[in-house]
């Protein structure tokens, strides 16, 4: 079989969750370091597998393929995982499928917005905008109100009321751990109230490790330089 | 088998990608009018079915399912439909969620987007947002370049190459539909350029008729009326 290629930032959530997933489950791979807001993402053969120009997106010989959650469906069905992680079962797929399809344009779409509205709009020469922020404000929290009270079933540890992660799970956890950009007190306000959101990142966190932590060292080490240049 | 229940407004575009799928390949079902912006959303009994307060959903049996994706996949693979539309093989398969995945933050942001910063602001008591609309017309234009560019290849009819439709086409030609709303001088602003996106939107529309004019008739019916009523 021909190696899997994982093009990577870890700066970015969603490839952080594709080497996640790799590393969990000893999928052996090649990750091509591919920066963001580089000409890495524009020359002719980075665009020949991503003409999206974005991270992560994968190459197994001649397939390649972008979209995290269409990678992660992909490695999951190719390779011998446990099937907790997306399972074959045609309701809890679909289930599955349905936190997947929610995440883009609610907790993704609010906690991206409000990085990229707030804090990180300066690094790309940009006003913060107030209006746009306070938008996506609304939109991460009532994300957080969903998960806590729709995903998060009774006193089941992952989605959908299972004892064991699925690639939502670390497509949504690693999504929210970006919110540690924004300083303690800031994140604070929004999760704080959620309680069982708080303890089920603690608990993937705990299902993943030590990969979780080896993952995650990146978006640590940017915090601490951005807190240094500022 | 129990009845496949669809709750249903045809005027929402994902709405119309499921009834769609289920009246071309002859899947049974009962349509539950439940109409957007009303308090059919918001009984608890519809709560139980799609707590986002959304359409579509369905249930079958105890099984409920929201996130118009998940539900053709789900609807691809339970019943027995032609393999075109969502491939068993896992290469291809793996490329069309890629376009179902890439379609929330791009093609349906852009679109919905613009028609709510736009000509359905008022409707719902705000102003319109020139600063929205110009971010989400720009998003728009990007997902037409990227269809005609990228998931049209060649002289291929359909998207990925395909010599016939998957629930891919029929869930991004529906959401472009709904641009007939803005009137056909502005939606020819947008996507006149395209000719490879206007061939493909006449060969889905070719390739599901009657169906497809008949699951549209909604829409322009709403058009029509709003236009009597400005």
């Amino acid at each position: 079989m021909a190696t899997l290629k994982v093009y990577a930032d870890r700066r970015s959530q969603p490839t952080r969750a594709v080497i996640l997933f790799c590393k969990v489950n000893g999928i052996e791979f090649e990750e091509v370091e591919t920066q963001l807001f580089s000409n890495d993402l524009n020359t002719p053969e980075y665009q020949a597998i991503n003409p999206m120009k974005k991270v992560p997106a994968i190459a197994l010989g001649d397939f390649t393929l972008f979209e995290s959650h269409a990678i992660l469906t992909y490695l999951a069905c190719s390779y011998h995982v446990p099937d907790h992680w997306y399972p074959v079962d045609l309701s809890k797929r679909a289930k599955l499928q349905s936190v997947l399809d929610w995440h883009h344009a609610n907790l993704r779409y609010g906690a991206m917005g409000y990085l990229f509205s707030t804090m990180l709009a300066p690094l790309f020469g940009k006003s913060p905008n107030a209006e746009l922020a306070a938008d996506c404000e609304q939109k991460l929290v009532q994300s957080f109100e969903t998960i806590e009270n729709v995903w998060l079933k009774d006193d089941a540890k992952f989605l959908l009321g299972y004892d064991q992660p699925s690639i939502a799970d670390l497509s949504l956890v690693s999504e929210i751990m970006q919110l540690h950009m924004l300083g303690d007190e800031e994140r604070e306000r929004m999760i704080g109230p959620y309680k069982k959101v708080q303890r089920w990142i603690a608990d993937v966190k705990e299902a993943t490790n030590p990969h979780f932590d080896e993952v995650h060292q990146c978006l640590f080490d940017v915090i601490a330089s951005l807190k240094q240049n500022a």
